[in-house]
């Protein structure tokens, strides 16, 4: 057993300076994806991981790695990873603690001049949120072959402007994508709910992530005047949407436990106080951790939404954009967070993930794990996300230990 | 009598080439108020006003005023009016219609060589939409003293750019405003209901305007990852706004016959796809020509919306930040428009307005009528909103009929 500590002052402070890059008035973070501010985050996250004498490359969707060399170089590297890219208004922790705990991995490595048998890599995935360029994940979707890379490359904002063609402005569009064995994967991520305080416990090991469906709908009725518009003539694009996020909200309710609902986005259309809305844009997103629970709520909301076009006279236009299913990892990831939260001594409990995270989809090509920390009032893609330096430092602690678990070494 | 007869082909022509200005695809207009399209479409009228003899002011609201001089020009003048800005996704027809029938009234008075004992004129108002500066009709509000001329320059649009800097910034912000006698006022438009249609009659004699509210309502919840936060511990401000919007259309169609009710506006924050909405704000649209129903409508939308923000955990700020009464025209003035119909021939019939209409705030310092003509589908504030060339006729020729029953003159 070895006895290697990381450095949590030093994590801190690197947590501190990256969020600096795209820092909101309320102390969080905007910095979305493959704008300015997150190529000057990678700019800075390069740096830091060339000054710790890592090799650094990037890959055709600008998924960065940097990898600190092994005994044996000719086995798959042990990756930690997660994303730089924000919320509009996110927090100072979501990502950039996966990706800041694996480069203090390697700085402690470093300090011990500990030589694991297999290289470790950082991994830094683009487009993780999918606030700018829906869905989310798409960096390590396409590495893991979810999406194609063309697919990806084409994934565009609400201004049009592609992944392929920001990658490119940015100058992290590489070549290739996936492809390559990695002998495990692991990511260090807030748990972004409150379930680890309300236990009381400094680490989660996840066992697993929630299947997930994304869908838009479009709600077309017919613009016209509020005020001599009679009532019963109306077709009324956004009374036939609050329908709809009303019955989001009850199957929410209905489908526990574990079902997560939500209409996180609506564009009303021409928005305008005095003309009945002619059409409204919707999203949805459906969470839940048994897939047949999760295809009874899909199958409900098309129920709901049928009724509520049918009732207000609306053209509807819906569509299931993004899925993917209830996502076990593999055990011996699991078993190895578990020991390396036992051989620190932190008090740890299982849980299932709510949120997406790159991890999901590397469970495709990787044996995979996850680490949470607890985040106050379980609060994140709000601008004041927190988390205590003691938390923070755990998690890394125990990233450590079974990156080092995975990878062998003296 | 007089035999004067306007010229539909002109009017009609002036019609569409005023609409070429900010024409949308869909075939509508968008011309939103002080822009630099709206200078554009104020610089033609004020051309073709001069073109007609006419002399051309504009008052410290960018109201502007076009006058052929009277046999007597001590006497006040009489106006026609309306305006020249539009909804985003407006039609051809909305206020450009009532301003260029004035034109036309002026045009087929030089025709005919004809001198009205008192002075016309031809007026438009600025900002009458209010899409761009909430509320609507600010410039004949402030001729008519509803609004104080420092607070209406302080209406602010979205990017917070001011009616005052905007008037000045493209040329039409002159001295003084209202507090001037005018003899009658009249404005001709298109109903933007279905009405006239159903009935099939050409002239709608409008006998006075609906009292109207306006609201504006923020919901602030606590924005967090729509993945990982229970439902039970949501405090979503897009459910409790959903709520309103259901509250809001209940509340029309309980307060029948008269009432409309509408959500125009919604703006969701962080508006994210994964992210539980933190904050809405929207707008409410009431009107009703019984202003003590109008009272009850707002007081049954108070006890739902504070019902929603309780149900939900959300703080609510509610604000009423517009209204005005139920306003009937004086006598002379409708009867005016009636006889002017029954001279030209047209059918006609009495009818309510339910939109607002500078000629609302004109009746407060004028004697006002108003004559409204048939729209297709009765349909409105859409870019599809039409209007026959027949009916644009007869409307323009009722109006020349009430102002030379008014302005005298041989």
């Amino acid at each position: 057993m070895h006895n290697l500590k990381i450095d949590s002052g030093r994590l801190w402070n690197s947590l501190m300076e990256m969020a600096k890059i795209g820092a909101t008035e309320k102390g969080g973070v905007c910095r979305l994806a493959l704008t300015d501010l997150d190529r000057e985050s990678r700019d800075l996250f390069v740096r830091w991981c060339e000054d710790s004498g890592c090799t650094v490359s990037f890959d055709a969707m600008g998924n960065i790695f940097a990898r600190r060399p092994g005994r044996n170089n000719d086995l798959p590297p042990v990756m930690a990873g997660s994303h730089l890219d924000s919320q509009p208004t996110g927090g100072k922790f979501d990502g950039a603690y996966g990706v800041l705990a694996g480069l203090e991995v390697v700085r402690a490595l470093n300090d011990a001049e500990f030589e694991t048998e297999a290289p470790v890599e950082v991994a830094v995935w683009t487009n993780e949120e999918g606030s700018r360029f829906p869905p989310a994940m798409v960096g390590s979707g396409a590495f893991a072959r979810i999406f194609d890379l063309e697919e990806a490359h084409g994934k565009a904002d609400m201004d049009g402007k592609t992944i392929g063609e920001e990658l490119a402005r940015i100058g992290y569009k590489g070549e290739g994508c996936g492809g390559r064995d990695i002998g495990a994967y692991f990511e260090a991520h807030i748990e972004q709910g409150p379930v680890l305080e309300a236990k009381e416990k400094t680490i989660g090991v996840v066992t697993g992530g929630q299947g997930q469906r994304w869908y838009e709908i479009v709600l077309t009725g017919r613009e016209s005047h509020a005020g001599p518009t009679p009532m019963a003539t109306r077709r009324d694009a956004l009374v036939g949407a609050s329908e709809i996020v009303q019955a989001v909200n009850r199957i929410g309710h209905e489908f526990q436990p574990g079902a997560c609902a939500t209409v996180g986005m609506m564009q009303v259309s021409p928005n305008s106080r005095n003309v009945i809305p002619g059409e409204v844009f919707m999203t949805v997103d459906f969470r839940h951790p048994d897939d047949d629970r999760l295809k009874a709520m899909n199958d409900a909301l098309r129920v709901a939404a049928d009724a509520a076009a049918a009732k207000h006279t609306l053209m509807l236009k819906f569509e299931q954009i993004w899925s993917f299913p209830a996502t076990p990892f593999e055990q011996s990831c699991v078993n190895a967070v578990r020991k390396g939260a036992e051989q620190a001594g932190f008090s740890h409990m299982d849980i299932v993930s709510g949120a997406g995270h790159d991890a999901i989809y590397m469970a495709g090509v990787a044996p995979s794990g996850m680490i949470f920390v607890p985040c106050e009032d379980g609060i994140s893609h709000n601008e004041i996300e927190n988390a205590t330096p003691e938390d923070i430092a755990a998690g890394c602690q125990v990233l450590l230990n079974a990156i080092v678990d995975k990878a062998g070494g003296r």
